[in-house]
């Protein structure tokens, strides 16, 4: 069945070529700091995450919004298993695009 | 004579402790293309350049303002040698920090 040929990974949203994404895409993303905050939850669990197991301060339809726009700048790549959207940091290769750029900013929100 | 005390470093406006600036002033400093450029020029420069110096496609009010923007966001120092306003990029204060950011910043700025 052509249907279930990626299994769970069905309904998966458009993402970026990540050397299509410049350095003004990733700034107006990363400025925003619930954006930034996913960002931190998906680098420290080193592994995808639904959106409902990250606890942000806003609406669910704002969250919606946030996890568009980490993914239209190649910070995440989405996708369902079953009906939970699921969200994995893609590290690799934004480090690739943009190298240093995640861990000093996951270092500068660390710090007291 | 008091006046002279501080040579050609007079008038020089205020600037904040490093360790009072958060990630999120310097990120809404650095979304801005033009005010990566300027932090771009003094990078490459290593040294102090007047703000002349610096070619911005903006007026010379709007570059002023990116300017400052830049001072209170702990990014420049700004002094006046004669009539002209010197720039220098705070970078080891900056990079103490923010431990790699700047080069990061500059790294993706520089590729093609």
């Amino acid at each position: 069945m052509a249907s279930t040929q990626h299994g769970g990974r069905e309904r998966v949203p458009p993402h970026p070529d990540i050397d299509t994404i410049g350095l003004q895409q990733v700034l107006e993303a990363l400025v925003d700091p619930v954006r930034r905050l996913i960002v931190g939850e998906l680098y420290a669990a080193s592994e995808a995450l639904s959106c409902g197991t990250i606890e942000l301060p806003v609406s669910k339809s704002t969250a919606t919004h946030h996890f568009h726009v980490l993914r239209e700048a190649g910070l995440i790549r989405q996708y369902y298993v079953g009906t939970s959207r699921m969200n994995a940091l893609r590290r690799e290769e934004f480090d690739e695009s943009f190298p240093g750029l995640l861990p000093a900013l996951i270092a500068a929100a660390d710090r007291a």
